[in-house]
């Protein structure tokens, strides 16, 4: 039995995110396909972050266990030739498999639990016209944004917090309880880039804070309400869920002794120099 | 009678050129139509360059008379309420027509006889798998592409030249002979941007030079190899044309007296900075 654990990219628009459902118009039933017509085999994966319907990812990491014996170079070429243009695994890489079951958890790589941080991007247009080149590929505001006001209102998330006030009604996690390690807010010409990186996040949680922080950059709220936001973890008191168009998957931590070939959101260093 | 110019962004996958074809299916049909819904009278346009099917612009520039009275801003935002999401007009301006229509090729600003120069780039993947994030928005090349060897056999087509090697025969220009200005070709991650600054394009011209730079900085070709193309003017000497999907109209040029509010390709400032 081998672990393969592989990074790939996909483009949202098409897909009911990333997580099974039984219309099979997700990314992980459309890579399931291709990976059983590839090994001739039924397969199932494991993901690092499920991404909701429209959300795309520069560099999703998912797992699976097979019998099947095929070099790495040889799943990515195999499988890709049977995935869509909007699905590509860009490498594959194998992970030993402890010898003994019982202390597993430690010794063990898992896409979800090794998984110790994620970096999510959202791409934001802010001008008065909306953009046809970037349609479906980022979210658009066309009210002027003072970036100060945002970044100023961001640094109250930074740290451990309960995330209740950002989190959907949908949302399984265990615990409200995360940690956001670092918010940039970058403006290149006229797109905004807002970078979050967090042990891990609430559904909908980036959306939701992107939503609140675009209230106080257009000035409809002062940059000191994101902190009583939070702080009143009431759902019902954040701005509305910001539209999934601009949100992008871009990296998973994981401990360096895995050796993943993980290319750092690297296909889109145009997008996030 | 008022001239009104207008800047517009398109996203060309879905279709067939810019220029008007019976089957309706081109941006001027679709931007006539729409110009027509919000005047409420029919409106024939003028384009600075006609870009072919699956060809993007990040600012197009077209002109139009008419005698209907609405101010810039209105045009915008109404002609654009009845646009699909894959057009939209950045901007509008009026331009002065002359008093009298004797000198007026010298007088009158014309999207196309006015026009200085034209700017394109082309977009390139250059890794081993192809990019879902970048479908219809770049090219793809899976070997690695050497830039300095580009560089250096691009320098040979500055200046004016008899550009029929890279022309097609479909093309309707009365003269092959352009002067290019510029040529760069610029690396980010695992993208290469080539932009081509030219007075004038024939058809087919970017996506042949770009498809012989690919020969070239692969090594199948020697970077002299191109100016025995340009200067024995055969087409059947150059490489195959590359695919539209990474080729966009970017600036037109134009006496700074029009004061047009031309946007440099500022929207794809993240794409080309």
């Amino acid at each position: 039995m081998k672990r393969i654990v592989l990074g790939l990219e996909y483009d949202g628009a098409p897909w009911q995110g990333w997580q099974t459902q039984p219309h099979g118009q997700t990314v992980q039933d459309r890579l399931q396909s291709a990976l059983a017509q590839f090994a001739q085999t039924p397969i199932a994966l494991h993901c690092a972050g499920r991404t909701d319907t429209g959300v795309h990812a520069i560099e999703q990491v998912v797992h699976f266990d097979t019998e099947v014996e095929r070099d790495c170079a040889s799943w990515v070429r195999g499988v890709n030739s049977f995935l869509p243009p909007s699905i590509a695994l860009r490498w594959a890489s194998e992970v030993a498999l402890p010898a003994h079951n019982d202390d597993a958890s430690e010794q063990e790589f898992h896409a979800r639990f090794a998984a110790r941080g994620r970096t999510y991007h959202y791409l934001l247009v802010n001008r008065p016209v909306r953009s046809p080149l970037l349609v479906g590929k980022a979210g658009w505001a066309f009210r002027p944004l003072a970036i100060e006001p945002m970044r100023s209102a961001a640094a109250c998330l930074i740290g451990s917090h309960d995330f209740s006030a950002f989190r959907s009604a949908q949302c399984q996690a265990k615990t409200p309880v995360k940690t956001m390690y670092d918010i940039q807010i970058r403006q290149q010409g006229e797109l905004l880039i807002f970078t979050l990186h967090a042990s891990a996040f609430l559904h909908h949680m980036v959306r939701n804070i992107v939503g609140s922080l675009v209230q106080i950059g257009s000035g409809k709220m002062p940059a000191d309400w994101l902190q009583e936001v939070l702080l009143g973890r009431d759902r019902a008191a954040a701005a509305p869920t910001f539209m999934p168009d601009g949100l992008y998957l871009a990296k998973i931590d994981y401990d360096p002794k895995w050796q993943l070939p993980q290319q750092d959101g690297a296909s889109l260093a145009w997008l996030f120099p």
